[in-house]
């Protein structure tokens, strides 16, 4: 209710600040006899963590993940999956400037406002950090979801340069520092960013998620749609300002007659011969892949300085030093993965339970 | 948990199909000592009504509202607030052909494949007829909300036609049949949407909801940000397939010096001095409008025929016949109002809940 | 969240007031392909409508239930199953006088003293009369649940005077106007509150309620035990102050040796020696007979005059004229049979849906 | 949903089992700027501690508390608060024998049932060693509550043994080893428990907890009813097999002419001149002493050989070794106190969001 976890059967309930002594989660809801250990879940912390690359942030943070319950023997036991990682590389004395003063484009000033108190240092709870967690409580997510299900992630523009879909391989995804699926546009980033780093600056991003193999019938109606799910998962991410399925905004531009995805029987099933609609027709899935986009704003703290307030009320200017990501938008690929899969396993769960099968 | 519930303290249950005998909610957490009568949600539903023009379906249902409980002498006693709307014009002998055939575009496939059985009458559960249940609950949340929250939407992009912001009126919405806010577009609009009638095709549109008068504060962190809530009220819209907040995806194409919106002190309270982030940051209300837009797909059911295949598995052709709306957009204006009064309903509970005050 | 929904996975909302048009709710989560006509749910109804013998309210209401939503050719669809029934009866002129004084016992204090408002017309949305929804959504769980698992409820002891076990017959309790399971304490009771009904007075009661056929694995652990919920259920019926799980308050009494039931292989599967556990381990089903009883106290509205005050702050005497039943715990009967398979419906969707199968 | 949460608005999900590396929970939703270290949850920790006299298991653990997240500078920010207890002193080898053997009366046969799977090592998750974590969050519940509300728990029946009421004394309660409010009657407990100890026995309670100060209005109707959640609360504490408000059992067999408690004006506000209701009408405070009292059964693992069977099928016999309470009655005094507290503490915010104040 708080705004802590996110899912229902498949449930997890996130806690920590950027600069305490860890942050972490619980899984409720994993069902039991799984195979699980931290092997499971690190290799995609790697993925997000930072400091890999001159394009993400230099704070490092082994971000080694603690099972503390849940498993036995290396299999769930359909009890909560409580999960921890320390923060080790704080460096508070790096954010005492703005303990007094509200950061643009930063949750300082709405948080301030709401709770009557901040945990200024890095951010807090609103820090990017958190979602560290999201994404080991998306690889507890695969593994409810199992190996029939395949979801990846991809970064399809940067600063406003778009990759070329025609050059897309998915392996290529995982030899650059972007998460580009196109290596000529991989390079084109790194120039740019580069660029924009000397200045101080940052840049927005555009992600693309796809899940293939979600079995037909995940959804629900109404409200809790799966895109409408999705939406929520996706907006809920940090920096995040926009959310959409399968062609999207680009759908509002068609015709009626362009955009209905027709139906052929194809090896005895019912298939469609295009994805216009991202997989998802009615809030359920109809066998086609899951396609989610979103847009990331471009990073809030950046070394120029930008007008602001303080806590009590005078005008001031602010210029957030500190490490961060020239474009947030990178570590997101991860954090995106891990809350379709999330989505997913709960939705799977949500429909063996009404469903049956 | 079955996907027709929104909302936590605010919260409304949404029961029935477009060809049964009624559609209705029940709204529950409604504060106590609310005055609340028919006469608050009519005006909501008669805007939401189709038949009122020649671009909107010509099915004719007066949408009447009965409140069935929790109201005394007319004020709300804090019970839940049941309200039925009668179906009074439901022809189901139109819609006999699609008892076999999937509908593309439609939710007839996924929801036969999810619950092995399905209201063919019209699309049953998934016709946009719900929506009438999502007003008149809207209503209900403006009263919540009170006097000093506005909440206003607008068609702004129609078959690919934008709206010209440098006109922007929100009265000249009211008197024209596409909730447009420039007559001239309208006047384009209306041309480009009857050619688009008479070849039996339909088109998509972009909506833009603005909410003035959030009190700083509403929202909650990480998972229920006001702004993820908002993209799952809208994204769970019937046919929508996008949703952006503020700038959206155009934040995305922005640097961080260009999209932070400053602050300074204005009459002795802390403003900004743009409001590229929609009046959310770190998902909570930030005292600025709070602005979503959202995309509608080109209605599904057209005059075309389109490839598809029937329940029991063959290749087939299918043409939608019956009364449709050539752009289900327009009447997804007043939905989406209703939405918004929902999530701010909602979260101003919550808020006073956690926060006080 | 405001106290009108019951359950997760399968779950009902109730509305209305005593002295409305209706009184109703909206069952959510029910499986698709269940047989489901109100024939189905009349005859619990039927059971539980007052004016059928001379010791319960005179009240006359023909308690007809319609299906609004959630099936189609008499099979459910996944969707809301929005149950009405008319209030018919409604005389609000017997209650005039309890417009302005509390009636000790009742809600009426409480109500006014967290709303400033009530509807004071016998009750309103406190008043037994809602109970009637609770069998109907009740009758809707025994579909989910099937025919396996059988569900008696019957009254074990009245103003004090318990059954005498060893003459317990489940068919006697259709036999009288108890629910007895024995016939002679049935002529006691009958001769006991004859006396009582002539004084203006009124007795409380024991409810038990038995199922069998429950699936070894259902519920949950830690919060939401199945003995948890059920004691959440029973204690949530009008007047009830007091739930017990198997031996109850008696295992209290009794010493670890002969407290725990032994267990011993029968016909190739393990079970009981005993079931002071009534049913349930651990918060889980265990396979026994599922056990609880519930004290219900004596109705309130008497017509002995008893002290109290205004709502103006004065103190008055009130005597509750009207047409109440003697004892309520009778017709309590069929509601708590009815929550118990609400619970046991809810649990079967958790089970199913965490855990397969 | 998978039974490791309580709560609504103030909500606490707990994680861990008894011989795991530790256990704990995050407790959402508490409102920001309350004081809160670990000084204030470690007290209540200490008095539900093990091994404090020769009547309690003698597993010796510190159970100190660690407040992971949640505050700053000593107070809560309005973020998750995340507790964590190491467990220390495990031998797992005690507990060898039963990973075959159903032990009766333990969870052990349902939790295999259930999930196919089970850690066996000391009841794993349905240990009472999971009970120190919801007295953390009781503690932090109080916080919530304030000092105007004083919540007290006593044991007022052990082995069939009942406290003269006559006699109570709450500060007594601090002073013996049972949490008894009358000394001659711990002293009698005392001598029965040797007696039972001796004999490898085990023996049943009941627990009283009393909260004084809830204001007036706390609490929702129906499903929701403060008492309902009461009964949830403390049935799901383990080994809790009746649950009573008031006068529970006993109004049931009072007339309505005896039971109702009647109110007269004192000092210009409404009181009751009894509180048989136990300060609860229609599910809503009424602002007397809220009372419920809950019974435990005998510990189950006792040395006394019994009949079970095995995880393979066969008949069997079993001796529970280990280190146990002969009376886990005893430590469940703050365990309900604790739990009160946590009801309260969510019902408190619960209607502050809806009924304002």
């Amino acid at each position: 209710m708080a705004g802590n976890s996110f899912g229902e059967l498949f449930r997890f309930t996130s806690w920590g600040e950027s600069h305490g002594p860890a942050i972490g989660c619980v899984v409720d809801g994993v069902p039991p006899r799984l195979a699980l250990t931290e092997a499971d879940i690190q290799p995609f912390l790697d993925k997000r963590r930072p400091g890999q690359s001159r394009f993400t942030t230099q704070r490092r943070e082994p971000d080694e993940v603690e099972i503390l319950s849940g498993t036995f023997e290396g299999l769930t036991t359909g009890t909560p999956v409580s999960l921890l990682i320390r923060n080790t590389d704080q460096r508070s004395k790096d954010y005492g400037e703005i303990k007094d003063k509200f950061r643009p484009g930063h949750a300082d000033f709405t948080y301030q406002a709401k709770y009557g108190i901040r945990d200024y240092r890095g951010g807090g709870r609103s820090s990017a950090r958190e979602t560290a967690v999201r994404v080991a409580a998306g690889a507890v997510a695969r593994k409810v979801l199992g190996e029939t299900v395949t979801i990846r992630g991809a970064l399809v523009e940067m600063g406003g340069i778009g990759v070329d879909r025609s050059r897309w391989d998915w392996d290529e995804t995982g030899r650059n520092d972007f998460f580009c699926p196109d290596a000529e546009t991989a390079a084109r980033w790194a120039e740019y960013l580069d660029g924009l780093r000397k200045s101080g600056d940052s840049c927005g991003a555009v992600i693309e998620v796809v899940a293939e193999g979600v079995p037909v019938g995940l959804g629900d109606p109404l409200y809790d749609k799966l895109d409408a799910d999705l939406a929520k998962a996706m907006m809920g991410i940090n920096a995040v300002k926009a959310v959409e399925i399968g062609d999207g905004f680009a759908a509002a531009r068609l015709t009626g007659s362009q955009n209905a995805d027709e139906m052929r029987m194809r090896e005895g099933k019912p298939a469609f011969l295009g994805n216009r609609a991202g997989g998802i027709l009615g809030g359920i899935a109809n066998g086609e892949p899951v396609v989610v986009r979103f847009a990331v704003k471009p990073t809030s703290s950046i070394l120029t300085p930008r007008l602001s307030v303080t806590r009590d009320g005078a005008d001031t200017e602010v210029v957030t030093k500190g490490r961060h990501d020239p474009c947030v938008g990178i570590r997101a690929v991860p954090v995106g993965e891990a809350m379709m899969a999330v989505v997913l396993a709960d939705h799977l769960l949500r429909h063996r339970g009404q469903c049956g099968g």
